[in-house]
């Protein structure tokens, strides 16, 4: 019995015809498909892929413990993640040991950001593994946009909106261009900070941006400061060169 | 008769596979395809996508009129570059006022850091348009590497080795992940800057990365300071978290 063979697979930002031909080939040749799920729902990354899976394929699913029930900075919160990817690794690691190709399906690109790369950690040094680049969440948003990001010698900067407000100040004011990810709850300080950077005029709010139901508008036109976790700010670098 | 259509469409960063389902469609329905040239040959996005153009389609060539023979900050250079963009979209208009879909193929991602960028800029207010998101260069490189880029609220950042020495080191120093494009001929600059900023040890050269021929290696195993211009370091943020 020879060991299988792991394959991350990005699937892109949500739009099912945003997946690469490469994905494709690795949903068809896969023993097992893994994917995370929260709340016991199957994850975007699942929906995506829904009519690309084969007839009777095994499915494991991997459930996180909590999502935000508990602070992320509460050490009961790390100590709950860390066991769930330790399990979930143990968990993969058994089909591999078992001869078995486990595809991994993310959202996006799996090594940017992703869930993927904390099993990709425990796991690429055992065994043969390969990841596929996946169009990122956040190509999806500026391409639906229609929103050139960076260009020629930008330095471009992506953003966690959980900094702090003069943290997200200086580093805005010191990008040419920058994404500005996670929104939620914290579009008032975004909007602050950028108006102190001088650069809310031409920042673009972006919800749920390769689907159907996107909401594109100019940072300065959204009416509210409610936005889901997921939402992103664009702050383009880009400026025509006449 | 009505206008036709414009759709920039990116074809991901080398491998023929990291083509989305997206783009193959947009080329089955392309009247003319449209793409960069330099020095008289057709570029990697031509050679991508190259067995899924459709028998007979028109192609529209756009030659780059200079690439390294003048200094990019010679105002020449911006003068000759600035008359080659506002050709090619008046080139482009011709086939659009006549009712054409013309599809712009362009390597990675269309709106980060490439050069379809200059013709949206001129079209999209006037035509219908659409941006199909494709995978970027450096997410191919970093899935070549396998290596995990960015995690969580990691500060992440895009730096040109253009950059002065001093700026590389502050820059490196302040983000938790970074990628170093345009290393060409800076690469001595480029380990100095790393060292400087004690993120040495963690940086990995990239050369080719989705090509067969890639050459992806610890940039402190590197042998020497030559390198093409379209190689990248990455500097990974991600470290286990146990």
């Amino acid at each position: 019995m020879t060991g299988g063979r792991l394959i991350g697979v990005g699937v892109g930002p949500g739009d099912p015809e945003l997946v690469t031909l490469k994905a494709l080939q690795a949903l068809d040749c896969a023993d097992v498909v893994a994917h995370f799920a929260k709340n016991g729902k199957a994850g975007n990354a699942r929906t995506v892929v829904a009519s690309h899976l084969r007839a009777g394929v095994e499915e494991l699913p991997l459930c996180y413990p909590v999502t935000t029930e508990i602070p992320r900075a509460d050490p009961a919160y790390r100590d709950a993640i860390e066991r769930f990817y330790v399990a979930s690794a143990a968990r993969i690691a058994a089909h591999l040991d078992a001869g078995r190709t486990v595809v991994v399906i993310c959202e996006g690109d799996p090594l940017f950001y992703g869930s993927y790369m904390h099993l990709h950690a425990r796991l690429a040094a055992k065994y043969p593994t390969e990841v596929i680049a996946g169009v990122s969440g956040m190509s999806g948003c500026w391409s639906a946009a229609g929103t050139p990001i960076a260009q020629g010698d930008d330095v471009f900067t992506v953003l966690p909106a959980t900094l702090p407000e003069d943290d997200l100040v200086r580093r805005l004011a010191d990008a040419d261009a920058a994404v500005i990810m996670k929104v939620g709850r914290n579009l008032a300080k975004i909007r602050r900070a950028l108006d102190r950077a001088g650069r809310l005029a031409r920042a673009i709010y972006v919800e749920r941006g390769t689907m159907a139901d996107a909401a594109i508008m100019p940072l300065i036109d959204k009416p509210d400061d409610g936005a889901p976790y997921f939402a992103l700010v664009l702050v383009p670098g880009w400026e025509p060169r006449r």
